[in-house]
């Protein structure tokens, strides 16, 4: 490891605001980042929801596809943490895997654990929790992930 | 069934158009529905992507949360050609599995089949195309889900 | 809960032991039940593994198949934790995720904690540990299933 | 290509007889190799299934362990078919994700196809029929998984 876990935080924050689209345009947040483990978050919009608010006297539910993105994101940047090159390091994945819970009505946060990180595949595990219909903050969908790992630029 | 694929079709853009926040900003439209089967597309644009385009000389990729969107959907929304009543019933994601083959840097289309229609779960796959870097139109991601069918406002 | 743990660990050895074909054949064993959690184990047979003893010098692999079979089953087994009604009450496997991590070249032991409890559909994860080819026990699998719950007769 | 796929038939099934206890104690057969594609089978035995048949009329069902067995082991073999060097190659899987249909109470014969062969990393997808206990021969399970291609004894 050549970077603190602060230091990570910081440089996979800057990126997400400074250089990537999608996740810039959803509000991802890298919210801690520990030792082969991630937890990112991604706000609560009706952008994200799957009706319009005038159709319900509910909260609209966000969409599955966030939570299934957030999944795959925090999923493979968790490796991150076990990279000793954390520039040209980087993980692709190979399969995202989730299962839904329970509808999601607020802010969605997402946490990453390292189950195994290989020379070449690693595999995680991520849970989502978020507020459910009932009010309450629960898991509203768990998954795992299987990714390419490029430890180096030569990989 | 009580209602022409045409008229699931078009029911269904225009649920979509109206009602639906996340998928009408990600320009997600309908392109085909028959018989068990059922094709949707999401345009390829820049705020879809990984990285800004300044970033490389490449055109930028698509984030595989959106074709993890797009196979959730379609895998879900496909059953309507199955259910008796099409206003009342829908589907609820159980799982959702997603194999990424190549990345996409063009429209995503996909194309959900369904694979059993049970009275109270059903099971879908599904396949991604786009273009990928080389230019070519290709597989670039395939799933299956399985879905809680709620088959009436009863279930 | 109308049994004891200790109870629902009795009748399902017994079941398993007594009606079992296939479980009893792979000497399956429940070695703990608890509140939403149950471990089940496979003892390492040659007749479970990948190739003959005679075939390398390493202590033959068991198939993944093996690990598969034992998710499958504690994964869905783990509910009977959460019946009212122990007797009638069953659950099938709607979709079963395994991610390999290491060979096994000893007893299989996996633990299944519930996830989700719901009324008809259930969600569960499970972890198998093993003696890798270094020698040491380790996680050699990890899976996700979901399962239809039948809490009744009537469901 | 080095051999015809007659040839992989026959060393694949000598290979499964000769070497591998698993496969060979399940009966294991390989029926047909052609370009990207394999079909294996598991004849029904009582030993696989999930009761005794005493506990009921109707034929017991097989485990679902063995449907996920079958699909992980000819959803990997199937590589063969792309493979230059079809001695040293071979394929571990890294996902394995089951869909199950409905029950089987026949014979399992799986059909596996190449959806991607990529340099380090093949996804492929398995469909598994059977007798049902309607009397039909049906869709039982289906499957996709994804696996770690060793290309040559380099890799």
């Amino acid at each position: 490891m050549t970077e603190s876990y602060d230091q990570i935080h910081a440089v996979l924050q800057g990126y997400i605001d400074e250089n990537h689209e999608f996740l810039s345009w959803l509000g991802a947040t890298v919210e801690s980042v520990d030792d082969g483990r991630m937890t990112m978050a991604i706000p609560y919009d009706e952008k994200l929801t799957n009706t319009r608010p005038s159709n319900g006297d509910r909260r609209p539910d966000i969409h599955g596809g966030v939570a299934a993105t957030l999944i795959d994101t925090v999923g493979g940047i968790v490796f991150h943490t076990d990279f000793d090159d954390p520039i040209d390091a980087g993980a692709a994945t190979i399969n995202l895997n989730v299962n839904y819970l329970r509808p999601a009505t607020g802010d969605l946060e997402a946490t990453a654990r390292i189950i195994r990180a290989g020379s070449s595949v690693g595999v995680s595990e991520i849970m989502v929790e978020s507020t459910t219909p009932d009010g309450e903050t629960r898991e509203v969908a768990t998954g795992q992930g299987s990714y390419r790992l490029f430890r180096s630029a030569r990989d």
